[in-house]
């Protein structure tokens, strides 16, 4: 196997009191290792302190000596509490300097807001002697990238999407430019309905060659197996293991998500199906209380009964007296189809087993046949709630997929 | 004012490949944070690393020179690559030894899910020597507290659920045992329909006291903000600024968290007051496509319909001939009211405004009067769908509370 050297590394650096304090989830820092990982970096750390100068001057030095790269978000705003300029030159002891142009930018993005600007905004035009600016045309600071002693730093907000843009218009060509990366090639498998053990022992058997990386991550209810190639690998190699990968999931395995497709979970592959095929939904629902509906595109879903208690259905199809299971969903999901005139028609019923656990009853029609499962589901009601919804989408999926 | 001693300090330790590549949003870290703020501890870092062991004893090395209590998620699972136990070990040169009441809950576990227990679980009954055993009733690997040099490490799986519940059950008791702390007040103001910048600028005139931590989170549409007390404040002090800052917040203000009530958001606010006033609702939706359904309690929802276009309402209520707007929405209220005989009845319809901007006409009736709204929404469509339904939710709240 051909041997690669070793990747640029990679450290992740939030700031800010709202992380530290646990005030605020971290979403940017998932969000910046992901890309880094696609990119071929190798992330070491991710690090989190508050907006104290002393610690940030500290941090800087350990993250400067321990790696080549260090994206940080956060600290770049107007107030006293935003000290990243200030910290990263008293650690590389360099001076700031007022960019001029970046005081042009931040004055015109008052005047488009009709906002005076304050003197305390001036501040974010203070950059590092050497560092290069990073424009913000979706807030009042910009970022920076400068090199330390020795790794390269990339100052961004903390605000996600303003981050976002920063990454893709500058960061994330800047750091292939800088950086000599072998960029890996990453698959997703998107599976519903095999348990976790499952998957991973049918993945360990097929003994995967240790320099494909395959993480895992087990949703509730999707499931995801990532496998991750290094850029060696050919398309004829990657196949071979896609095909390997899609025999051991079965019928489970609902998207290839990198390979040719894009589906990023259940409703969008439904979605997908729904809008390649040109079909319309009608729906009831019970358990899920509307979760179906929400996750549905308005393009294709007509109309959705929502009936928390299943007794409640009893007064519209007054018809039906059979008693609440899979036999009564489909007779429902019949008679709901005919009323609104949809190519499909899918209704999901439940019944309390115990405390813990409600039985549910989901069924799909349409004019030439249908489908039905009934499945346990434990757990809180949120859960509950969550695992609904994603039967439905499966049943739908299926029922598509198998015309 | 009453200066207090040095707060004991924390760093919050997340391992495992899932967070460090950015597959996983590390939720744990913002939750130990805020549980340890809540306690009266200082909060100093966060630091996470992959499963690697020169780097998991490197850092259990560095924490225990920095902090006095080190929070740690992750690593404790049967597998290769959990190795946290090994690493603490190494760090502070103790053994690793079998705990053999471990071992019993482990093999007890898979007895009750009638799963035969693999060799490899026996290894997460390994523990340091000297260490105390946190008990897991949630899943096979049990945690573990010790002490390094000088600080003291809690070691908690990963899975969020099991990791809150030896939080709750044994770490947020011992943490109080085992430190002198002076547990802070929070009180929490929750708030909708005031900008982010509007509450900035009425709290900053309050000019509270600068020992009273204030932090604000802009949320969509709900807004936060929080002030922390030192215990230090008596209950006098207290009600003095939680009555200035409600007056500044006036009508936006929908609940104080944390000061007699316990108030999550503004679905709960809405449930507290349909159970205490028994009432019950009918629901019409459109644009937020159930999205208002899923947040209410199935105790007091009896029926919901969803129409993502409006235009599919025509057919159910076929009498209304009024363009689609406030009025119209009301007529529709009070119709759909009659028919469920439920006490309140809630619809909301939309019009496309522009491309990125929809009009949404909420209306709340009972038998005794109504409440209606009118409201432009922008953004993509998932953040329409998360506003419309907050509208509804703060309309069914004004309507009830001006009764």
């Amino acid at each position: 196997m051909h041997k690669t050297d070793k990747a640029p590394s990679v450290i992740i650096f939030s700031q800010g009191d709202e992380v530290i304090t646990g005030a605020l989830v971290d979403t940017n820092a998932a969000f910046l290792a992901d890309q880094c990982r696609l990119l071929g970096f190798d992330v070491i750390r991710h690090i989190t302190v508050s907006d104290d100068l002393a610690d940030l001057v500290q941090v800087l030095k350990e993250v400067d000596a321990m790696a080549d790269v260090c994206l940080c978000t956060g600290g770049l705003g107007p107030t006293q509490d935003d000290l990243t300029a200030e910290a990263f030159a008293q650690a590389f002891q360099v001076e700031l300097e007022m960019d001029s142009e970046a005081l042009v930018m931040i004055a015109e993005f008052f005047a488009q807001l009709k906002i005076p600007m304050a003197d305390v905004n001036k501040k974010q035009a203070l950059l590092p002697t050497n560092s290069t600016r990073i424009d913000n045309r979706w807030g009042t600071a910009p970022g920076f990238s400068a090199v330390g002693q020795q790794c390269r730093f990339y100052f961004m907000p903390g605000v996600p999407y303003e981050m976002k843009q920063m990454m893709e218009t500058f960061v994330l060509a800047d750091l292939q430019r800088q950086f000599k990366l072998e960029q890996p090639r990453l698959i997703t498998f998107r599976s519903m309905g095999m348990g976790e053990s499952d998957i991973q022992q049918a993945v360990n058997s097929l003994e995967i060659d240790n320099d494909i990386r395959v993480s895992f991550r087990a949703g509730m209810p999707e499931n995801e197996l990532k496998l991750l190639f290094p850029q060696s690998h050919t398309k004829e190699q990657v196949q071979y293991w896609v095909d390997n990968v899609s025999d051991a999931l079965g019928a489970s395995l609902f998207a290839i998500d990198g390979w040719g497709q894009s589906v990023s979970n259940l409703p969008d592959c439904v979605d997908q199906l729904m809008t390649e095929k040109k079909l319309t939904l009608s729906l009831i629902e019970t358990l899920s209380q509307g979760d179906i509906a929400r996750q549905c595109q308005a393009d294709w879903l007509l109309t959705s009964a929502v009936y928390p208690k299943v007794s409640g259905i009893q007064t519209a199809f007054s018809t039906v007296q059979q008693p609440i299971g899979e036999a009564l969903a489909l007779e429902i999901a019949k008679e709901n189809r005919a009323r609104h005139k949809t190519a499909l028609s899918l209704v999901q019923l439940h019944k309390k087993v115990n405390d813990t656990t409600v039985a549910v009853f989901t069924a799909v029609a349409d004019a030439h046949g249908h489908i039905s499962s009934t499945k346990e589901v434990w757990g809180r009601a949120l859960r509950q709630q969550t695992v609904a919804s994603a039967l439905a989408f499966n049943l739908i999926r299926k029922f598509i997929q198998n015309q």
